[in-house]
C-alpha cells in the first residue's frame, strides 16, 4: 500500500511569487470537537504522519470538505459555496495547522486545532495565498516534499491559479502526490467510525422500512423521493446528501437519475438508493420494492442478487484484493443466471458516499481489517432493465459483519 | 468583464503522454432536457464561444457539476461520489462534447448533448485520460488554447495528476484560465432561470412560514434543523444542498455551524438560512425568529438591518460595481447604529448557492442587467453576537426586483 504513496509527480510553480501579508488569530481555549472527542482525531493524525514518513513527505495540504473533516472535525455544510477554499496543512510532527477564511474561525476553535490562521475570505488580489505560502515556509524546510491528494479520487478544491502561485511561493520545497499515504490511513475505519457508519445505516434501515407508506402504484416518483428523505430526516438523518432511483416495468433505466413526476405503475420495481449522513458519517445503499405483482423474471432476478450477495458476504475476507471481491461477485451472479453489470460492483465508504477501493477488475487494492465497504452487485435483466442491490459491511478479521440491514430475500411488495 | 477573460496562465504538462486508446458509444435520438428545451442550452453556449473568442480560447474543458449542467442539463445528485471525473468540451463551434463514464451516458443521452464518449471508470490506470486527449485532439487544431476555469471561485473536479497528464497529452495545445468567460456568460440569468430562481425561494419561503409549527423554548436545534428540512422537502424542494443557522440570547455564534442538540431558550434569536434546490437551481436566504420576548437590543437590531437593505433595495443599479453595493451596505447599516461584520455582504446566486461576483471592497465585477444577487447584510451586537439578514433579487434596468417574499420588518415570534 506504501509503495503507491509517491507515484513520482512532483509539482513546481510557474508563477511569479505573490505578495506577502499574513494574517493570525489567537484560538480561545481549546474545546472538545462536536463529533469525537480529541483523541480520535489525534490517533488518525499520528498514522498519518507515519505514512508521510514512509512516503519521504514532510508535510500534507488538504483542501477537500473530506480531508479536513477527517484530520480535525470541522464539519459544516457551507462547502456548498464554492467562494472560498480552506486549507489544512498535517506537518511532520504535531497537531494539524488550519489557514481559513475568518468566517469558519468560530468553528475550528470548537475542534481540536489550536492553530488557526485565517484571512478575510473571498480576495480576489489574495485568497489566502500568501498566507498558506508563508504558514508552509513556517513549518517545512526548504529541501521537503509537501504531499498533496493529486491520484484518484481526489480532487483539489482550490482555484488551479492560485495552487499554481503557492508552488511558486513556496519553492523550493515542492509538492508532490499524498493519495496513497492519505488512502492507507482513511481506509480504515476507528470503532467510533463504524459506530457512527452503523447508526447512519439504521437511520436509513428505518427509512427503508416506511416505503410501504408513500410509495404505491399512481404515485409520481418525484413525490416518493421528496418522501423518502422527509423518512430519513425523521429517522434521523442530520442531512441527506444523496438520493437516487429508478423505476420501470422490468427493472430501471439508470441509477443516477433525479426523479420526474411519472407516476409509479402497476408491475413496476422501485429501488430507492441513499447517502444519508449522521454526524459527519455515509451509509450507501439500496432497496427495491416490486409495485403490485410483479413478472417472475424480476423476482427471481432479486432473490438471485440476494443469494449472490449472500454467497460474497460469506467468503470476503482481509488479503483479498478489490478486484478479487469483484470477480466474486460475478462469478456468484453467473452461476445463478444472472448478467453482471459493468463498471464497480462496490467500494468503499465513511466521510464521503464513496471511498477507495473500487470493486473493478483493475483495482488491486487489499482489503484490510476494518475496511468499510459495500456489496453492490447489479444485473441487466432480458427486458434491458436493471437490477441493482448494495449492502454495507466492515470487514473483520473473520469476514464481513453487515452495518445495513439485512434486505429481504424476496422482493418486498407496496400496492 | 471580458478583460479579465486570460490572466496569462498557460498550462504545460509535465508528464509522458499516455497511453491512447478511445471507446466511443453510439447516441440514442435525442431527446428534450429534463429541465430546459435545447434552445436555452444553444444560447449559453453560443454566448460562451462568444466570450471564448473573445479570449482567443478556441474551447473550454469543464469538469464541475455546475458547469456542466449548465451547458448540457446534466442534473444528477451522483456528484456526490468523488470517484469519477467528467468532462464535457466546448469546442469553438458546435455543440458540447461530453467524455463521461459510461454510466452516466443513459442520461446524458436525455439532455441536448449528441456527442458523447463513454469509458468504464473507476480505471486506476487510465480514468478516462486517454480519451480526453483524444476528443482534444480531434477537436481543437494543435496550436490553440483550451480555456479551463482556474480563478476565483472554481475548483478543477478531476485528479491533478490526470490534468497533468491530459496537458501532456494534447502538446503543443495549452490550457489557458477560462474563468472570465465563463462567469460572464453564468452571470446573466435568462428569464427561464430567473423563474426557476424565483420557484426556489416561493419554496423557502412557504418552509419558513411554518417554523413557528416546529421552533420554540425547549426544541433542539438539531431536531428544528431536521423540521426546517421536511418543511422545504413537502414545500417542493427537490433536494435541501444547504441548512444552516444559530440561536443565542443576544444573536448567534457563527453563521456556519451544524446543529447541536442544545434546546432552544426563551429569549434566543433563532437564524435559519437555507439553499433548496428545484431543478438545479438555488434560492439562499435567511430568517430571524424571536423565541419568545427577546431584548430590546435585538428587537431594534432586526428592524435596522430590514431598513437598511430596503434602502440599498431601492438604490441597487446596474452600472454599480460589487464593491459599491458593499459600501452602500455598510453605509446604510452604520447610519442605523449597527456594527457591520468583516467579509463579504452578499454575492451572485443560481446553480450554486453562492456564485461570481462577492460585495466586497475588493470586488470590482460590474453588474449587469439580468444578474441574480443576494443582499446579507449582518451585524455585530453590543454582546457579540451575530444578526445576518438575506433577500434574493433579480438586476432589472431600473433596479432590484425581489425574488424571495421579503422578510417583515419585525423580528417575528415563536413560542
Amino acid at each position: 500500500m506504501i509503495a503507491r504513496c509517491n507515484k513520482g509527480l512532483d509539482w513546481v510553480g510557474k508563477l511569479g511569487a505573490a505578495d506577502v501579508e499574513t494574517q493570525t488569530q489567537d484560538h480561545r481555549e481549546n474545546e472538545q470537537s462536536l463529533v469525537f472527542p480529541s483523541g480520535e482525531f489525534r490517533r488518525r493524525v499520528t498514522a498519518l504522519q507515519a505514512a508521510l514518513d514512509a512516503a519521504k513527505l514532510h508535510a500534507v495540504l488538504l483542501t477537500s470538505a473530506p480531508d479536513i473533516f477527517y484530520v480535525t472535525g470541522f464539519l459544516t455544510r457551507f462547502w456548498e459555496s464554492p467562494a472560498r477554499p480552506w486549507f489544512v496543512l498535517v506537518p511532520h510532527a504535531g497537531g494539524p495547522v488550519a489557514v481559513i477564511p475568518s468566517i469558519g474561525a468560530d468553528l475550528m476553535r470548537r475542534t481540536w486545532v489550536t492553530d488557526i490562521r485565517t484571512w478575510d475570505a473571498p480576495d480576489p488580489a489574495d485568497d489566502g495565498v500568501s498566507l498558506l505560502i508563508d504558514t508552509i515556509c513556517d513549518l517545512v524546510p526548504d529541501t521537503a516534499r509537501i504531499g498533496v491528494p493529486m491520484g484518484l479520487e481526489t480532487h483539489l478544491r482550490m482555484p488551479l491559479a492560485d495552487f499554481d502561485r503557492v508552488a511558486t511561493g513556496i519553492a523550493p520545497r515542492r509538492f508532490s502526490d499524498a493519495t496513497g499515504p492519505l488512502q492507507c490511513v482513511r481506509e480504515i475505519k476507528s470503532e467510533v467510525e463504524i459506530d457512527k457508519i452503523r447508526t447512519a445505516c439504521g437511520i436509513a434501515g428505518q427509512a427503508f422500512d416506511r416505503v410501504p407508506e408513500f410509495a404505491a402504484s399512481g404515485r409520481p416518483l418525484d413525490a416518493v423521493f421528496r418522501d423518502f428523505q422527509v423518512a430519513l430526516l425523521t429517522a434521523g438523518a442530520d442531512w441527506v446528501s444523496y438520493v437516487a432511483g429508478g423505476a420501470g416495468q422490468a427493472g430501471y433505466r439508470d441509477v443516477i437519475s433525479p426523479a420526474g413526476p411519472v407516476p409509479l405503475a402497476q408491475g413496476d420495481v422501485l429501488m430507492l438508493d441513499t447517502g444519508a449522513v449522521r454526524e459527519g458519517y455515509f451509509c450507501d445503499f439500496d432497496r427495491n420494492y416490486a409495485v403490485g405483482p410483479v413478472s417472475d423474471e424480476v423476482r427471481r432476478a432479486h432473490a438471485a442478487l440476494w443469494e449472490a450477495t449472500e454467497q460474497v458476504l460469506g467468503m470476503v475476507r482481509p488479503g483479498h484484493l478489490a478486484c478479487d471481491v469483484h470477480r466474486l461477485l460475478r462469478d456468484a451472479m453467473s452461476a445463478r443466471g444472472l448478467a453482471p453489470l459493468g463498471g464497480r460492483l462496490g467500494h468503499g465508504l465513511g466521510v464521503t458516499l464513496t471511498e477507495w477501493p473500487s470493486f473493478t477488475p483493475r483495482d488491486v487494492t487489499e482489503l484490510r481489517e476494518g475496511m468499510v465497504l459495500t456489496l453492490e452487485p447489479g444485473a441487466r435483466l432480458g427486458s434491458g432493465g436493471l437490477l441493482v442491490h448494495e449492502e454495507n459491511i466492515v470487514l473483520r478479521a473473520d469476514g464481513a459483519e453487515l452495518l445495513s440491514p439485512r434486505a429481504p430475500r424476496d422482493l418486498p411488495e407496496v400496492p
